[in-house]
């Protein structure tokens, strides 16, 4: 059969409009049945065969978004996100929708921009990417303003108006939320640290935002003498220095308890504390991970606050076809819900995380 | 047209399985574009309107659904299942779904034994209901198992093999979750104190199971000095006797630190705190109703343990259609998310409430 077949072909010959094809077509109902037995029928004529061309057939083009991650080996936090685009995959694939991963070094801005170099050889129609580096990320931003390129963020926000959408947490509110946990667990004359496990976390924007969400929660209550203390730390991968940073941590702040790890490797630190202070302090992270999760079944950690990385995958998939191939308008903020995790109910959200699904 | 047309007869005239005529019916995909014209042809001559008559037209009958609940005045949470199962019926009443709402009053199993009595005057297909009395909804049980009626449990789950399955929280571990949020918050030498704000609570299986689960959570740590007091109390709705038991709470306690209630009314006993105290003691409640959130906006009451209650009962009612119209096998127990709910999620919650749906 021919590849010309369009939608409005369909409709003049079986004497409907081209919205009752399309209803036809993706069987959103409200379509009466002598009017889909026509349009059915001229598909029949025409040779169609449902779900393998229907892309091709209804709009008669393929949409190629590329998408921007870190690669999974430095940090198995990224391959969720990943998951949740493949999942998305499936179920739009036959809109005519193809994927392509590129993956960079987590920690390297300059293999970032490398990676932005080689999608930009073969422009695709929109980039769906985590900004993990500010400054090179507002670079992607440019370039995808002046080549007309659609993008979506997720996980971290950046502040432009020419993105479709970000999907992913409030850092600031996930940073308020973690100090509320902390404060809610600790005593007046207590020390709460905030800990940047991470390289280069001045060029992040959702540890700047977390930070000022944790100190906003402390600042509610003047009177009360909980001291706030920060450390960044880079060297997170090397056991013997962060035993010795979290010695000499305990060491300068004694009355040191509770820390709130602002990413995904509460699990490295607990690991490298001796048993009787990890059960003793208080520990808020991030992430839903398995290293994690293991502390967590086993109270080393207290709670974990979830971004649903997996959903944050999904809708930007399902935020780009509802855009490229609906022309639907689609909501600028899309902030997922901070789920506070803990032994009890763990499982639940694990359980959702493979299991929710968008209909379109 | 005739009432008397089934899926076999138009199977026959259309010369396809009556599996095929299901799917098309359903929309259910799998078909091919020729047998599908074939069909809806048939069912055009036979002068089918879909979505109006498809319940009668597939099974020529229809399933009548008791549903019994508290009524809303004495506990406003009761709104939130039944708004949950009126959602639901929109979206299978054209399975020939009816929903016969009955309510007795919250604090009497006399009026619960009188709306069953109603009830099985006219025995209906299938009985949705919350057994919030232990005894009375083990005759109701027994009811079922006699006159062959199908049964669904929400809110509360009751040890009955014959049910077709419980939707709901696993009271256990809710209370166990409680005993954790409380324990993060006490000191050593603090008291934490299980309050039930209800009548009956000897008769009310997930109050005593909340207990367990919150005394052993606390059973966990036996070298530690967290005095554990458990009072029920009847009287709530009075202010003046309520005010008068937490002021000799707190006097017989003096290091009363911490409180869980075990219901959705701990927004009652909030209003007859002095702020200072309310400020200061960590309390730990469950459900999102009005009254509740706002105290948890006000940072009066810290946390609060969703139920889900509008999806216990959506999925009540989608559970039923399920095994009544479609004959599949349901989960027995299918316990819901325990999402612990403060200032910075309760708006995610709030609104995910409103927005799930399910397609069958």
């Amino acid at each position: 059969m021919s590849r010309q077949i369009r939608i409005k072909d369909i409709a003049a010959k079986a004497g409907v409009s081209t919205g009752t094809v399309d209803r036809v077509l993706h069987e959103r109902g409200n379509v009466s049945p002598k009017a889909k037995v026509k349009v059915l029928k001229v598909m029949e004529e025409l040779g169609y065969e449902r779900n393998i061309i229907a892309s091709t057939l209804a709009y008669n083009r393929v949409f190629r978004i590329a998408a921007l991650l870190p690669g999974f080996h430095t940090d198995p936090y990224w391959e969720q996100p990943f998951s949740g685009m493949e999942r998305a995959l499936k179920t739009v694939r036959h809109y005519g929708i193809s994927l392509e991963p590129h993956f960079f070094e987590l920690f390297d801005p300059r293999s970032f921009l490398q990676t932005v170099g080689q999608v930009l050889e073969n422009p695709p129609d929109a980039i769906l990417f985590a900004p993990v580096f500010l400054k090179e990320s507002r670079t992607l931003l440019e370039a995808c303003r002046e080549n007309g390129i659609h993008n979506v963020m997720i996980n971290t926000y950046v502040d432009n108006p020419d993105s479709l959408c970000y999907i992913g947490q409030d850092s600031y509110q996930s940073g308020f939320l973690a100090g509320r946990l902390l404060h809610f667990g600790l005593n007046e004359g207590e020390t709460a640290m905030l800990l940047n496990l991470e390289v280069g976390s001045h060029n992040a924007q959702h540890l700047i935002d977390k930070e000022r969400g944790f100190r906003d929660y402390f600042g509610q209550f003047p009177g009360q003498h909980i001291e706030i203390v920060k450390r960044d730390f880079e060297d997170f991968d090397d056991r013997q220095k962060l035993t010795s940073l979290l010695d000499d941590l305990f060491a300068r702040h004694p009355r040191l308890n509770g820390i709130f790890f602002t990413n995904s490797r509460a699990y490295k630190a607990v690991e490298c504390l001796p048993a009787g202070i990890v059960q003793k302090i208080k520990i808020v992270g991030f992430d839903l991970i398995e290293q994690n999760i293991r502390h967590l079944r086993k109270n080393n950690i207290d709670f974990l606050i979830n971004q649903n990385p997996v959903h944050q995958g999904y809708m930007g998939i399902i935020n780009l076809v509802n855009h490229l191939v609906f022309k639907k308008n689609v909501e600028k903020l899309q902030y997922l819900p901070l789920d506070i995790v803990v032994n009890e109910n763990v499982d639940y959200y694990l359980k959702r995380q493979e299991e929710f699904e968008i209909v379109l």
